[in-house]
């Protein structure tokens, strides 16, 4: 467990680096080291959890302006989720540095993914006290909201339907076109092209073509 | 509707003010005057809630620190919910600003507990954007932190059973001693002091000895 490399990896400085270290700490961990009296990652988790939520939700609120509020809020469950943080988490290689007691590391929680989602809520949080909110936007920035981008939570959302009903406000037509395909036939990209109108909107890739017109519609609710 | 009294109210000089007039504009509102584009509070309410959310937990965090993260998540559940927020929301007659459609005025719409609670949250919305998180602080330390205090949220915090399993651990007793009554009869008040071993640890008042405990109860966590 190597505290000064994951503070490099991740660009912050802890001033207080117990607090790093306490983001970490399961409470198994803390158990069976009572005589050094520290304090499990907890209650970390409980503000980093209500810190994520912020900062996922202004990211989605100034970035998806057409989105409604019940569309927000599913986008945003969808982020701010066990699955999705455990995901962030091991990007990161965070398994590597829980602090587990031993029944908890022979019974496989190294790789249990709500301890992983929590160690990433705790960090989330750590940062927040130690370095205020907007060095979490610059994590955030740097590790999470790019994969937020490129259609990695398209299963959850359909910019297709969503571009379909705003557009059909204003009486225009939603027209897709493949216009590219990447790569040898084994590992071939899509590249498609949506028109709103005779106006060209949006440009998106993908495995399928599916995928490229939803990364294209999701790419043209952005920018109105 | 008065903005301008609105804004000296919550001592807060908006600069954008539509952004203030957007945290009350209801979607029946929005619906009934479609000439003029306007856009309803329900995204300014997400955000609201999200930015609500940080500022209680970290409130709470920092002020209730022998808490278990359990403990915080049902306390922060019973201050950001319907009825709490519709009582901040009606302490600062919100209800007035409220901007409904005729349907929705006729039917009680300005009374209803949803439609406080979501403009109070939209409100909250509108001051962080407008104003930043330090000024949503400034407005919570005004007017709702100190309603959190003094035991309004004792119905669902039995500071009591709190305390004794917090000095359980320790081997210590608890004591509570009611040491003062004040007023007349119809409106007496009890004061209470709770002792940890043979140390005073907190004063409380209220209508009842019990609330007059719970408060001192709920003082003497907050020191230790």
């Amino acid at each position: 467990m190597n505290f000064k490399q994951l503070q490099k990896d991740i660009n912050i400085q802890f001033k207080n680096e117990d607090l790093l270290k306490q983001a970490f700490m399961h409470t198994s961990y803390v158990n069976e080291h009572r005589e050094q009296q520290l304090e499990d990652n907890e209650r970390l988790e409980f503000l980093g959890d209500a810190v994520l939520e912020l900062a996922v939700s202004q990211y989605l609120y100034r970035e998806y302006k057409h989105m409604s509020e019940g569309e927000l809020t599913k986008f945003r469950a969808n982020i701010v989720c066990e699955p999705s943080l455990e995901k962030f988490a091991k990007d990161l290689n965070l398994n590597e540095f829980l602090l587990l007691g031993k029944g908890e590391e022979k019974s496989g929680g190294r790789e249990r993914p709500s301890l992983l989602a929590d160690a990433y809520e705790a960090l989330i949080g750590a940062i927040y006290l130690d370095q205020g909110f907007d060095q979490v936007i610059t994590f955030l920035s740097d590790f999470m909201y790019p994969k937020i981008e490129p259609g990695a939570f398209s299963h959850a959302m359909d910019y297709k339907t969503q571009l379909q009903e705003l557009v059909q406000q204003d009486g225009k037509q939603v027209q897709y076109k493949i216009v590219d395909e990447i790569g040898p036939a084994h590992n071939r990209k899509f590249v498609a092209d949506v028109f709103v109108g005779s106006e060209k909107k949006g440009k998106g890739t993908g495995r399928t073509k599916k995928e490229a017109e939803q990364e294209a519609a999701q790419k043209a609710l952005k920018g109105m």
